[in-house]
């Protein structure tokens, strides 16, 4: 009953053997290690995408706030939804690495609309040198209301940006849900709807503390090594995140891990459904349910752990995330508790 | 035979078993996990110093421009020596964080002297609005050179920077050899020596990757936080950092491991002295060796790793880093082969 | 028939004269001339503020810029309005100098509102270390809209501001402009109020290019003078720049200049609402009129100079702004070309 | 007597002439004014360079470090004269607008030799990702010691630059006393001898406040302009920029201001070796004699303004400074006093 976010779980056991066998002897060190080109061959494969340039942080926040700072100059504005974690989560790491300013998208749901984007891209960067100038466009799938765009979508957001000139950044912290959740493939998710740099996440699916960001273009590479560096994000055993990553990507295993936790997302939508919640689209594994007051203590009580959100008089709602480490008997405990 | 640095080297079984413990069920994330609040308090017990405050990144640049910048104004120097790893190995991650300026100092074996602190001091700073301000002093133990100094000689520049009213860092990514170099206690090596913020390096010392930032002075506590996150250096699953400084500070691991890294250091440095080798001073697990041309490529063809270094004509130097995984049979096989 | 902006205009003679005047001899460089002392005394007895301390520069956004950086940490937020010069027209100077996010607050007619920043208050600094903190009020007056705050309304502001312990700027580029607007006195729109730095503009107001920066709190002066130095703004010549405020600030100088352009410009309110066009509030020198469709070609044939903004079907909107040059035969000629 | 610095003098009075005639009417603002295409049209011409862009600031800092960051990425090293004025006396202005590290060349009367220059570059950029990159050359002419680089020596100096990939900045805050000096043609001086950008002195040499930034390639035009005003330099009131600097470089001007305080210097170089002092070799306008103790107060007395610096035990040392207004007067009653 741990639903408080998917990075309480711990490490799914195939990460942890890989972790133990990369620890055999010794190994070169800063990312000159074997096994990071076998990752940069796996993403390659699995995104279809033979130029592609994969880098290994191990925070999110230093994966979103590089692949930024490497698109987008320091007089930019870098579009997104106004609760994106880059925007409300990130404590101004993407404004402190690339010296540029976030202009905030409405949108329901946590997504980005047509509409919304045109709106925003007519109204910056249009007063010479006074503003700020277009940038980036950067996106999150699945997206912080726990929605998941389709590839579809992506791409219509994507053109609207790239009419302005722009490249867009996609922030995958649970970019192995979002494919569960859509059915896209990875290659359809990203580049071939319009991504130019992937943030692709690994800590909250089942990892100890990884992330890769993917170039599509390879003409950023070097400068994304000394942004890397500057930023005290290199790793000198980098080993231990290149066997994360590489576990994580062999054989489906990441894609098996969003499953379960999607599958116990699902299980939870629908079972506070059945007991007359009101749950808004949810297709992943982060639920945002609303119930008649009173459901809080006696679910804490029980021992269920999870974020309070504000609601109206009368009404409680919550935030409940689960991860491959969830299992049926968690939801149905949650539920019987409810 | 592999010399090339103890960053080659793998974690220590005990870190690993940690590693293990650290992953079962669920933890709270982003540093408020259990197991840091006994790294705190380990650090305390150890350093005798029961108003420290301790935080964890995974990286030594990020450990040293974090400290830096809590400590030193964007118009602040910080005096360093000339071949420190702040200055000559980090890509200016500590002026990216901080915006100040480094100050090198000259200064014979990898030590900055009293006579050369005092110069750079009174260089510095005396033009008021125009030139940088005095901000820091940055020392390094072990240092660069592989040298080690004693709390006396920390203490002798530390009181000169106080003179000037600016507080010390010392960059600790080899911290436990410099004990077991020179039998002083953390202690007497750090704030009983004017050190208001250190380094404390795990990684290179049998660590996954991890290094504690010590504040002596609790003052800065917040201000840290905030530029950890900024800088994308807070971890959501924390465990498994608070788990490697937890085993590695416990029942005296860390000193036993730079024992171990220590002696065959000194193996190597009393082998290669038999063999006629110049090899200066080098008190702890790092030293770099000159011997009569010829015997790169005869080591090398031997299997030993190790970086080169530049040489006078008709010689050779290196640099020979032992780590806690070097054993008696890795230094006895290398003088075979000198 | 001029227009486009107040910094169109030229500078007023006595402001040229005392540059002439300042020209005699050689002069003490970098702020140190005696007339900066006299601005600083005329600064102190105009606030009625004996403890202010005044420093100047060349342009509205150093001053904004620097004035931000000097009270707000880069992790901190700058609560101001959407349309806020600080937001719209500065290229990203004020995230430049001081790292800070600004959180933009809505409101109409260039107002923030009491209830719009409690709620922006609200939502930001409450998550801990993952946001941004709370950091800084940032007001404009005259507004961007043409607009004035009353003491009484900044008052109401700043003291939500200050219950989060923040403190208050108030961007002043048009600030004589607003006193004559208001009847306040500079005091009673300053410190009073609540403002604990001010951007005093000199340039739009009959100045060639200068305006002060008073701190009413001298705790920051030092860190000032630092930021400005190194921001590139300490002008050697410095005696021009105290010249020009001098100047401006002697007998009333500068609240006859700012009568003269509000005076025109409620000329203008007059004269179009009499030719029923649509004037919004605007009690000062800057206003938003909007009127049937076919005007404006017919106003720019006669060579009326201004910016037409974005106006429904059937209907044209301009910014026009008076300033302390615009004659009464100006206005009057743009009224008969209407 | 005046002799603390160049920029403790007025402006010219064709500078001031020009400054009052600009201030006819109104005129376009933010750089858009005719006589800024004037400027450009001067610079070109005078330079020999008919592609070569052109701004306008109003330090000698803010055009340092606008010309430095527009050409050297964070990650890079700015090769400098230990000595050199970005190094000493601008508190960090060129780190904080660039984010490079400044590497002090060492080198006699203030200038870089091509081996200290090959050194610098051979230990700068060899570490891969780990060191900064080499990023830039920046000379000064007049250096900070009096002495004046050649075009031979520029040219040889770039060139050991060029042959590493990076480009060259000149900062000319008297780079009129430095072709007078010499005899050299802009030309010859910049562009003709590897120079990419250089920063075009004004303010000491006779005007208010200005200073070009000469790019003698337009392909970072743009992005200087975002520079500019993201640093709050750009200034509304343009024109009185451009009126400085066009009468500066019309007909002349400069140079003959330039050979007065140029002649001045020599005339003070030529009075004191003629009185026994010793003075180092200083072809322009700035001297830095030594003499037998005991002159300092005397000279003091007398009304002489200079500043003292350091000397051995029983000698003075001063420097000395003319300007475009010192007079033979000035030189004359200065060498009676001595």
């Amino acid at each position: 009953m741990r639903f408080a976010s998917d990075n309480t779980s711990g490490a799914a056991p195939e990460i942890m053997a890989a972790i133990l066998r990369a620890n055999e002897g010794y190994e070169r060190s800063y990312g000159a290690d074997a096994a990071m080109e076998r990752v940069t061959a796996l993403v390659r494969d699995i995104f279809e995408a033979p130029q592609a340039v994969v880098y290994l942080v191990a925070t999110g926040t230093a994966a979103n706030a590089l692949a930024i700072a490497t698109h987008c100059q320091p007089w930019g504005a870098v579009f997104c939804h106004r609760h994106a974690h880059i925007a409300e989560d990130e404590c101004n790491a993407p404004e402190f690495y690339s010296g540029a300013k976030l202009v905030l998208v409405p949108g329901d749901e946590g997504k980005i609309t047509p509409d919304g984007l045109t709106a925003a891209l007519a109204s910056t960067g249009e007063s010479g040198v006074h503003g700020v100038q277009r940038g980036m466009l950067s996106l999150t799938n699945v997206t912080e209301a726990g929605t998941a765009y389709t590839p579809a979508e992506i791409a219509a957001l994507t053109a609207l940006a790239k009419a302005k000139g722009i490249p867009c950044h996609l922030d995958g912290a649970r970019f192995a849900n979002a494919l569960v959740a859509t059915g896209a493939s990875p290659a359809e998710m990203t580049w071939q709807s319009g991504i130019n740099v992937l943030s692709l996440g690994g800590t909250k699916n089942g990892c100890l503390g990884v992330e890769a960001v993917v170039l599509f273009d390879p003409a950023k590479a070097w400068e994304f090594e000394l942004r890397r560096k500057r930023g005290g994000h290199l790793f000198s055993k980098h080993r231990f995140l290149s066997a994360q990553m590489e576990a994580y990507l062999t054989g489906g295993l990441w894609l098996r891990l969003a499953a379960q936790a999607n599958a116990m997302g699902q299980r939870l939508v629908q079972g506070l459904r059945d007991r007359q919640a009101q749950v808004p689209e949810a297709p992943a594994n982060m639920l945002f349910p609303e119930w008649a007051a009173g459901k809080h203590e006696k679910l804490e009580a029980a021992g269920a752990v999870y974020y309070r959100f504000p609601a109206p008089e009368g009404r409680e709602r919550a935030r409940l995330v689960a991860s491959w480490s969830t299992t049926e008997a968690d939801v149905d405990a949650f539920l019987r508790a409810f």
